[in-house]
């Protein structure tokens, strides 16, 4: 028999609201028996929607009610002073004190980063936490892009730490024990970018351990050169968001362009449904959970505006990393690198 | 009479090769009756290309020539050194020494970078100067985007000097007098960014003379939203160049999906030809030229692995900023805000 294994989900977190949050949960309940599922979030809300379970999805959800919740506009200072009993805080707080094996959340990227560090702590050897996701290339096997915006800092112990932590998540969740590493920079040639890009390349050149391939510019990503590409978190943010704004214009354009004729009109009529599903593959990180790795605990972010099937999947990447004991993984690496 | 226009144009540089690149020329001659063109390079392989032209285009067409070039591999450093005859170094000097109004070349973009700082000098008040270019919208103007590359430091003075250069290129190539102005930011909130982003936020809305909208992210920049979007070198080189590899990323996979039945067979006959244009009008920096601005005089970058066309349009965007004297108009405007 598989061992019990508990999410602690933050049940009001993001745009979608607890009906949906709360069917992703149903439905990796139905798909994972072993699961338990800790709802935090506003009893009266969480009950009406699971009344009507079977007893056997019914049995495996646990309410645990929080007066508050974080909205998407709540500063994370303000977060950590005053919203002690928001069902995200709560949720994380259920890791910290071993009652949940790890913690998912749709709500503010921010406050869900300010409290997952001030709550869990990094591990030994990292500074600060990373955001992670995986995004489609002309390859077969993804690519996983981090920093996504945790850590808006340049420098390169960061970038280095980034490196290492990207390693060692792809290394458990897609059995490829040589991820092939690469540092996103405005030229692959080795007098380009700026000091802190120069000295990560340095210090991650110098780590045996890890298969570095070297510089890849932005036409790389999609291109499944690199398995984990390795950057800061602004301009990180900045490469997801502006994949985002182009595949939404393009989508626009084709449409606007399939007014125009029959021709026009009979393509619409393919390439539309055709190019909503790859706009939806584009916006990954609403399709996949992205990990906040780098912490004492596992916490999941799901995309604040996705769907039900988001929140399984994001719930799915929290289970595969329990099972990987991904944060002892990275605990071990790290220490082994210091070693070097 | 419209008085004379001389443009000193690299004829080496780039991937293109100088039949390419003379024949965007010959046709800016064509259109251009008041433009003369001092083609920098080897004057054997020059005059082969230009010797069967008719008598009024090659009298417009003064062969300057040098005995070096410089390859796209060559480190800016080397080239300072050592390529002291290169064609493109040869381009830079006609416009110091005012016997070229402007010049533009396709080639290394970090030696051209490195030779015009070296020999144009910046304009007072401006550090270094900054590559822009113009990308497509959903609205009916498109949006500018500096910096590109050319200088990957970080600092709030870069982005402050960026938003002012922006702001007066766009506002004389568009006779748009307001030109939008935002800086690109991981969010759109006052507490989101990096310490020098908030700064660059902070020095850029005191000033009065730029109508600033804020912060915008990613996802905005193709929807118009803004006419000049600011940030740094290495941020912007990396927006540019995944917006690209997204671009051919959704083009494969169109293709790809297109294989499969009749339906995606007929759909890949109307679709591809559209999302090959599509995709042209993305690749902007290689239809439009950029330009290197801050600068004591006037470049042009043409992109090194662009058509005739494309040169074509570079020489046009040099004619436009010699017109409007833009150089000048940087450096009244700065010694405006300095005294704000």
């Amino acid at each position: 028999m598989m061992p019990v294994l508990t999410i602690a989900l933050d049940a009001m977190g993001g745009d979608i609201g607890p009906p949906i949050i709360l069917s992703g949960a149903i439905k990796a309940l139905q798909h994972y028996s072993n699961l338990h599922i800790i709802a935090c979030g506003d009893a009266t809300t969480i009950n009406q929607i699971t009344q009507e379970l079977s007893s056997d999805i019914a049995s495996r959800i646990t309410v645990h009610h929080c007066q508050d919740e974080i909205t998407m506009q709540d500063k994370p200072s303000f977060v950590l002073r005053h919203k002690k009993d928001a069902s995200m805080r709560r949720a994380i707080e259920l890791v910290k004190d071993s009652r949940a094996d790890a913690c998912v959340s749709a709500g503010n990227t921010g406050a869900l980063f300010a409290l997952a560090s001030f709550i869990l702590k990094t591990l030994p050897g990292i500074d600060r936490p990373a955001l992670i996701t995986s995004l489609p290339t002309q390859a077969t096997q993804p690519v996983w892009l981090l920093d996504l915006g945790a850590n808006v800092s340049h420098d390169a112990e960061t970038l280095f730490q980034n490196a290492v932590m990207g390693a060692v998540l792809v290394q458990h969740l897609t059995n490829n024990m040589r991820p092939r590493i690469a540092l996103l920079n405005v030229g692959e040639e080795n007098n380009k970018g700026n000091a802190q890009v120069k000295l990560a390349n340095d210090l991650i050149a110098q780590t045996d351990s890890l298969n570095y391939i070297g510089y890849v510019e932005g036409t790389d990503i999609f291109t499944g050169k690199a398995d984990v590409i390795v950057t800061d978190g602004f301009t990180g943010n900045i490469a997801l968001k502006t994949s985002e704004g182009i595949a939404k214009f393009l989508f626009n354009e084709i449409q606007h362009t399939s007014q125009s004729s029959w021709l026009h009109k009979l393509f619409s009529m393919v390439a539309l449904p055709l190019f909503r599903r790859l706009l939806k593959k584009m916006k990954a990180d609403q399709y996949n959970g992205a990990s906040l790795i780098g912490l004492q605990g596992i916490v999941i972010k799901s995309h604040g505006n996705a769907s039900a099937n988001a929140v399984f999947h994001a719930i799915e990447q929290a289970i595969q990393e329990v099972e990987q004991q991904v944060p002892t993984k990275i605990k071990t690496t790290i220490e082994h690198i210091l070693l070097e």
